[in-house]
């Protein structure tokens, strides 16, 4: 048995709680941690919809006093939003898996915190680890894997195109779905259109595993522009609105293009005629030309990434890790 | 720098070998053993046709004595047929990595000698590989990895169709390719025709990783008859003849089929209308349906995959180490 506490309750959070109690027999929950008041009190029974009789709770000292082995944060994205809850689970002894996007390679965007991080870990024995779909698995960690069979690699080109149309009003505002080209263009310039976040820390991830020195990292995000009218349940793109971002990162080496990631999301695709999958092209020998159709889902990917680290981070190097770090990722099968 | 030796210099140590000096900044070519005294005095550059002085060997004494980092063994594929080599290379306190089917999950084929070279790596500090694309990769690694984003899996398939065109003689007759399907019956009741050797290795590996417990593995070995005359530069193939060997391997948990690996191997398949590459699908949730087109050729992968291992082995745990147990594989950049 895994002594296992979660700390944060949104959608991610709730899908690996989902994951938690389909292994009884393997994962102890000895706590859940929530970050909205509101939620004090009230069973994950209550929140799931399924038998679970767990009192949520803002009091993290007290489920980190149980010492769990693990500690699972599904809060935000940031270095500086994530602190609050890295240092305290692992001043606590607690191992941490984390799908903030930006701990999958903390030290491109945060090189002080991800150092503070990796010397606290190291400190307390414990591994800490930032993974989802991605980044940290189809637009890194699996295009690592594959190049493992070249005897050369050139460039990479990988791109996942998927369908936003599931996803709520605060993906579709962080996407620019529904503005005007203007509104996105703006929105773009001032921050409030972030699109995709991972380009930077997906290429860093794969620089540092085959051993590239990437000096130029360049991201452009571009709207989707709808011919016809497109609608979910909480937004309405009339034609010539913007039904997504296509979002673009390059990662150079002396100028030269050695990483081409393309991650345009959209609602509604189908529309546009536009399939959906994962691909990874590597050019090399031999090439690799990969698709996995339709795209994995986000959500489930990411929650599915984080629960299936539970079982390897025990057993991990002590310090701040990377999913090229590790042991290859897998499922965990729940014992019956 | 690595200090490597190679041991076996058919066309996969020669493939190996040119992967090693393309890295002269990376690996210090030590040493190179040969099994066929033909080749001893020989150089390495008269074999591959590009520089390199080293004379190869049947000496392995001296070559070990140099005490390699590495010993690169690419000889035979059975574990009794690997005994001689491996055991000196672990003896002389040198990581193996080697291309041996048998190898990639040598407890399945040969409980007793897994178990001893795991012992005598373990007293000497030393790591033992066996790996290749397959097993080592396609149906087996690579679908670990998959299942990793999967919150459920049921059961996987997977394939790999390829093209036997480019292989000579020995493979011709290990495939059965230009028999008679009366001879093609005959030769795999008998044992000279072969087929594909790993499938036992492949589903364990993805037993042992995702947890499952497999308890009855099936083969089947049927003739793909061709309805048009196929040939290449070494065999024959008329109408009505064996044109290949459709290899199936099935992995049973308590009557229920979790693992289906599927491996047409065939001459010219085009002519039939059968395109080739590499397939995965996982039944859960989400489902994975991934291809890769065409495949990764055989040989240049399991070559790719050996040398990439290399800088992995010297900081692996000491024993009898698979291809689950490591960190994810990456190709291995020169450096410049």
């Amino acid at each position: 048995m895994i002594k296992v506490a979660e700390w944060g309750t949104g959608m991610m959070g709730q899908g690996l709680l989902g994951y938690i109690l389909d292994r009884p027999k393997d994962i102890d929950l000895c706590g859940v941690i929530v970050t909205n008041p509101a939620k004090e009190g009230k069973t994950v029974g209550e929140l799931l919809g399924r038998p679970c009789d767990i009192k949520m709770t803002t009091d993290f000292e007290a489920v980190l006093a149980q010492k769990p082995d693990v500690v699972c944060i599904n809060t935000q994205s940031n270095m500086d939003e994530i602190e609050p809850q890295i240092v305290p689970a692992v001043k606590a002894g607690c191992n941490v898996v984390c799908i903030a996007e930006k701990l999958s390679y903390p030290w491109i965007s945060d090189p002080a915190r991800a150092e503070m991080f990796d010397k606290l870990a190291k400190e307390n024995d414990v591994t800490i680890l930032g993974t989802g779909i991605n980044p940290g698995f189809v637009l890194d960690a699996l295009i690592v894997m594959w190049s493992s069979i070249c005897l050369r690699v050139d460039s990479i080109e990988a791109s996942r195109v998927n369908d936003l149309s599931p996803f709520g009003p605060t993906v579709m505002v962080g996407q620019g779905v529904g503005t005007t080209v203007e509104q996105f263009e703006k929105g773009v310039a001032d921050g409030s259109i972030v699109g995709h976040i991972g380009f930077p820390e997906s290429i860093m991830l794969i620089a540092k595993a085959i051993g590239w020195d990437i000096d130029e990292i360049v991201e452009t995000r571009e709207p989707i522009v709808t011919e016809i009218e497109r609608s979910t349940q909480h937004v309405h793109v009339p034609a010539g609105g913007v039904a997504g971002c296509k979002q673009v990162g390059k990662g150079y080496s002396k100028g030269e293009l050695k990483i081409h990631l393309i991650h345009p999301q959209q609602i509604h695709p189908q529309m546009a005629d536009q399939s959906t999958g994962d691909y990874i092209k590597i050019v090399g020998d031999p090439n690799v030309n990969m698709a996995n159709t339709p795209e994995i889902p986000g959500g489930k990917g990411t929650y599915a990434s984080a629960g299936n680290y539970i079982p390897l981070l025990p057993g991990a190097p002590a310090g701040m890790q990377t999913v090229v770090d590790l042991p290859i990722p897998r499922f965990w099968a729940p014992t019956v």
